[in-house]
């Protein structure tokens, strides 16, 4: 006999990407920074009292939340530290998403949302991408006309990079009648050239919470480090109501404080990850792959019509010890979304992808 | 205006013991193992290639699963890693107890229970225990009566440390209609001459599952590392479906494996433990106290009829820096729950008590 509730034996697991054993593998596959993270992450964990960490960790994160807070000019109540950035997501929709009531979301999009609002057993409102994976203008009309409680949108775009700017989201915040949680996950690979920042929309907007996470701008995705900003009213009950009372480890605590004060550091690699996708990016469109501009450390690209198809790539790719995501879903099934890597990373993407794509090859 | 559900507008968070900053502070209040991990844990952190921490971690914990797998004689499927046993005792809700069906606990045991309902919304049905902490005999047919599809039991009891035994879980586990999860967060310091072990009925029993956490066994209470065994038709789901997809880090995976590996330095400081909770008993009830026998790393102490009440002596104790644990209770608030700290910190304890309780003295 099964002991699981209905909706947790209908649904399926989030898939993640593959996470290989084998250290010679090329990992463009899970959006991970091609680099270290600061140096300042080494000393900051050598410095931890290991005899202290019998001792539960600060609950809060404190420590952490006031240099986030000052960094953005907010206050630390405005700051909810996670277990990575899936924490914060899943709290969202516990806090503010009753079973059976609506959560929305664009599609496609980041396959875990629809996995979290099968685990909060509620209705997934996904709206379809228009053209440029960018949302239809009446999207929010569509998001209230269901009464949706909480819509997440991943901003930049994921699996595309492409970014809807302040006012595109403002518009979505002022018009939405529920909370609006937007996945910065990538935000730090956005050409700084745009000036784009949301966090002064947390100061207008009740409904917003903004979404950051250690785990790509600051090379932490093995440490699991995410935090929330927004208002005081949406923060407060999932700091001390919904979350896990402790749920951010000493270490994480120390890595993440020192992580995230060496901004330079982190600056430096968004910069070379920005220059790699540019370049990975021409490369791509001189090989006919169909691959849209992108704000995030990721391209998403169709291969060209008298290319192998999308899924064969993939494999052929992999037989060659290199990993790209191939995700089996509608307008995506024809496409690769592949995470931008060191130059010599992405020299061997090319490289193989030149011989798969060879006439009278043997193509894959 | 309000965003929160409803249940989450109306609950109360948990209410964790105080985490002072000052190191002077004499903490007897959290349950922490008086004792520092094992030096393996500095030795294993210290491995951890800084630079990889830009990579996910091992999405399963599967090399910890694999460890305790072989120490309990089950297999890998059968074990579930989780952000320290909070992470895991959530989880269970979120997997067997739809909101509005039942979740069932004895009453008084650990606070954070009922707390994890109100988020769920689930129904509480709370069993008070009998004379000397125990659940009375019609336990199980009052929790089926119900309908109770989860009940989680602190084994060794929190606060009291009373210890129900294998053939008594059994019982349990053959009665119950729904899931029984022992918490066995303290069950490390249970006298070894007891023999006293859960692991086997895991192979007898599908409804089963045992709680186990590195905080206080194995010093770890700041690295969040917790597990659950079960049959593989309970861990599965939670492993594969409702768990957060990278829930444990890397740092955690290595301090866990090295501390649980090391077994050895663990059992000196659960018999450092229990050699101080039989001398602290002692002396607690040569000074009147009523204590029951722990199996636990604290005591339950009620101070005798002519001493100041509980709350006063807690009073008391913080002002002279040393902190203990008073819950505001039903058959608690005349009680406080004292954790068995080093031979040091335990006569700093009974000093003060001394002065506290000696006639004509300021008294508190």
């Amino acid at each position: 006999m099964s002991f699981e509730r209905a909706n947790i034996e209908r649904m399926t697991g989030y898939g993640y990407g593959e996470q290989p054993d084998d250290a010679k593998v090329i990992k463009l596959n899970t959006n991970e920074n091609p680099y270290p993270p600061s140096p300042a992450v080494a000393r900051a964990l050598a410095a931890v009292d290991i005899a202290l960490l019998r001792r539960y960790p600060p609950a809060t994160a404190l420590g952490f939340r006031r240099l986030a807070a000052a960094r953005f000019g907010l206050q630390p109540d405005q700051v909810v530290a996670t277990n990575g950035g899936d924490e914060a997501l899943r709290l969202a929709l516990t806090t503010f998403v009753d079973p059976g009531a609506a959560f929305g979301m664009a599609s496609p999009s980041y396959s875990l949302y629809p996995v979290l609002a099968s685990i909060q057993d509620c209705r997934l409102v996904a709206v379809e991408l228009g053209d440029g994976w960018l949302p239809p203008a009446d999207l929010a009309a569509r998001l209230n006309a269901e009464d949706v409680r909480l819509t997440c949108l991943v901003n930049p775009h994921a699996p595309s990079g492409a970014l809807l700017d302040a006012q595109a989201i403002a518009a979505l915040a002022e018009s939405l009648s529920g909370v609006l949680l937007v996945d910065e996950a990538y935000v730090d690979f956005v050409d700084p050239g745009l000036a784009h920042d949301l966090t002064r929309l947390v100061h207008r907007f009740d409904n917003l919470l903004l979404l950051r996470s250690l785990s790509k701008g600051y090379s932490l995705a093995g440490v699991r480090f995410g935090f929330l900003l927004g208002s005081a009213g949406l923060i407060e009950p999932i700091r001390d109501k919904t979350r896990d009372s402790y749920n951010v480890s000493v270490l994480a605590q120390a890595a993440a404080e020192a992580a995230f004060a060496d901004r330079k550091h982190a600056e430096a690699s968004w910069a070379a990850v920005r220059r790699e996708r540019q370049r990975l990016r021409e490369r791509l469109l001189a090989a006919g792959f169909d691959t849209p501009a992108s704000e995030a450390n990721f391209l998403l690209a169709a291969p060209p019509t008298d290319a192998p198809p999308a899924p064969a790539i993939y494999a052929a790719l992999k037989r060659r010890g290199i990993l790209v995501r191939h995700f089996d879903a509608p307008r995506l099934a024809g496409r690769l979304r592949i995470t931008v890597g060191t130059p010599e990373e992405n020299d061997s993407l090319l490289g193989a992808l030149g011989e798969i794509l060879r006439p009278g090859s043997e193509r894959c």
